[in-house]
């Protein structure tokens, strides 16, 4: 509409610059299963013979999702990727394309040295916008899972929001579907749990702390994080998609059912259980939680990522897949209108295990 | 993150539950080609043998494709999927799915009743939620098309925005893309130009006049628009896409290249030449201007969503396709170094037709 189409002026990036520059940086080498990439009115996909098309979008709002002040730009590009591959990995699919549309206020696409005023994002790599730093993080971990770039959007809008729609491939009948679990499977889940809650717990204190001692400042001025506490807080800046073993348990057909970890373990039990119609009990004392976090923190922190699959009893689960460990944490049971639709199993007696993982407009 | 993530309180719908309520509206009768809709961690699709899968994302973003205070909620969600399918009929391919991710803000999701404050878009349907008003729209209009929303998703954002995810099937080979046309080609276009410039610049007139004398109403206050208003109103608020005339031009392999009409003419026409490497001429007196229209209007007016594409001269191009008229309105020439990409010619002589559409930030 007139007030804000806008004529192109000069010295100012346009879309289709932007776009060019997007396409540039998106070309890879060929990839089976893209015909058509970034250019065109859609993109074209092929998938193989025999095989099923999944795929999945998720927002992530700046306020929501990431903040602005406490997030490197590489981490919000990579956790934006990282939470549409972890929902292929649920269904055990192959990454085909991603399709990214970025809704951004125009400071962050501009090359800070166009600007006079200095951003808390612009250090350490002062040449580089918010958008070109964003798009490190994001292709760095789309090139690690082989997923090209193939097309999306851009627009202007005052709030930052990236919507991520991750498109894969899976043989037909292979995909894990979130209602194949049946009473008698047994429940696991892959890597440890609470590593990304740890992460954003420090990552919390340290805003908060950095607010109180230097209110002008931010976060991301910090001249040099501890690598101590870099360790605790890579989980949740740069979580890691289980895709290969979301791959080597649908091409084993050895899951029932499976889900990720995105919304925390009692909440992502509690979606499994819905839609297989059953229940479920887990043994607090056979949870794998990660050494710097609590019980707590392993049943309901979310951005996790890990796979959470269940599989019948008389199948034999490997201890590892693909190079993590994989725990057993429970076991399906029948859905009563008496039993929790989850329990927790302690030494001290069994308890109801209540949902308190992310829940948007709640 | 701790300062976005809250405990379920009672009274006020969850994410979960409005999930529910858009996934029981959502389902339809099965539809070929999506195997597994709204409720996994993906939704599955299964093209045809020897068909390609089309995908497209287009954003939409308050105050800049749409104003809360001007548009219907049934026209926003009926303009969000009207994008998409046209990009699918620029490509000559079927719809097979619609993914769509909201991110809105609290009062556009709650019904109005749980409120004591009158919204503007609160009349004239006092019951339903902006929400519930923008899939009347969205979801008629995907009806309209034989086209379900399979997936999306949900999130609170202080600025509306909606992104849609367009999947459609093309026979493998059939897909018309903007690369392939070649000089001495003829350049076509559906329907007529400019009549959703007239819609806009009409509601813009009554959006500031009403602005003017009723300062603190809105324009959707307004109890009944006049028949003559409501027509010169409709292309813009109700733009129809041209699917059926996309699917048959590909099922004929008709044209060498096409593109649909959303930045405009002059834009896209440029971006047509720009991908297939050639220029062109465009006829004025030829044009299929609107009778309402300006010249300037059929030029350079978007949001129109109609077809844009060239044959070679040897093939017959029908007068109708699908019921609507397509007109020639020139053709494809050599890309030279002093010719400008696109030129309009006239009685009085040939003239650059400078892009003048749609682009952000610029």
């Amino acid at each position: 509409m007139p007030s804000v189409r806008k004529q192109p002026k000069s010295g100012k990036p346009g879309e289709l610059e932007l776009l060019a520059q997007i396409r540039a940086r998106a070309a890879q080498t060929p990839h089976p299963g893209l015909l058509l990439g970034i250019g065109d009115d859609c993109a074209l996909l092929r998938p193989g013979d025999g095989e099923d098309l999944a795929v999945t979008t998720d927002l992530s709002i700046a306020g929501r999702h990431f903040r602005l002040d406490w997030h490197p730009p590489e981490s919000i590009g990579h956790r934006t990727l990282a939470r549409g591959l972890s929902d292929l990995a649920a269904m055990g699919a192959r990454p085909v394309a991603a399709f990214l549309s970025l809704a951004l206020p125009r400071n962050l696409i501009q090359n800070p040295k166009a600007r006079s005023a200095r951003e808390p994002w612009q250090s350490p790599k002062g040449r580089e916008s918010w958008l070109d730093r964003f798009l490190d993080g994001f292709l760095a971990l789309a090139q690690a899972h082989g997923t090209p770039l193939a097309g999306g959007d851009l627009a202007e809008s005052p709030v930052p929001v990236a919507d991520i729609v991750l498109t894969g491939a899976v043989p037909r009948g292979k995909a894990m579907l979130r209602s194949g679990a049946r009473p008698g499977d047994l429940l696991y889940v892959t890597g440890s749990l609470g590593a990304a809650a740890v992460g954003l717990a420090c990552l919390t204190e340290l805003g908060a702390a950095f607010a109180r001692t230097r209110p002008r400042s931010r976060l991301k001025d910090l001249p040099r994080i501890p690598p101590r506490l870099k360790a605790l807080l890579t989980p949740h800046l740069y979580p890691q998609p289980r895709v290969a073993q979301g791959l080597w348990l649908a091409q084993h057909s050895l899951s029932s059912a499976a889900i990720d970890l995105s919304d925390g373990l009692s909440t992502d039990l509690a979606h499994l259980c819905q839609e297989s119609g059953v229940a479920a009990e887990v043994d607090a004392a056979a949870l794998p939680i990660h050494p710097a976090a609590t019980q707590a923190q392993a049943l309901h922190g979310g951005e996790e990522y890990e796979l959470l699959f269940t599989a019948p009893p008389t199948r034999r689960v490997p201890s590892r897949i693909e190079g993590i460990p994989v725990t057993r944490i429970g076991r399906i049971i029948t859905q009563g209108q008496a039993t929790p639709l989850a329990a927790l199993v302690t030494a001290r007696g069994t308890h109801p295990l209540v949902a308190r993982g992310w829940e948007h407009f709640s």
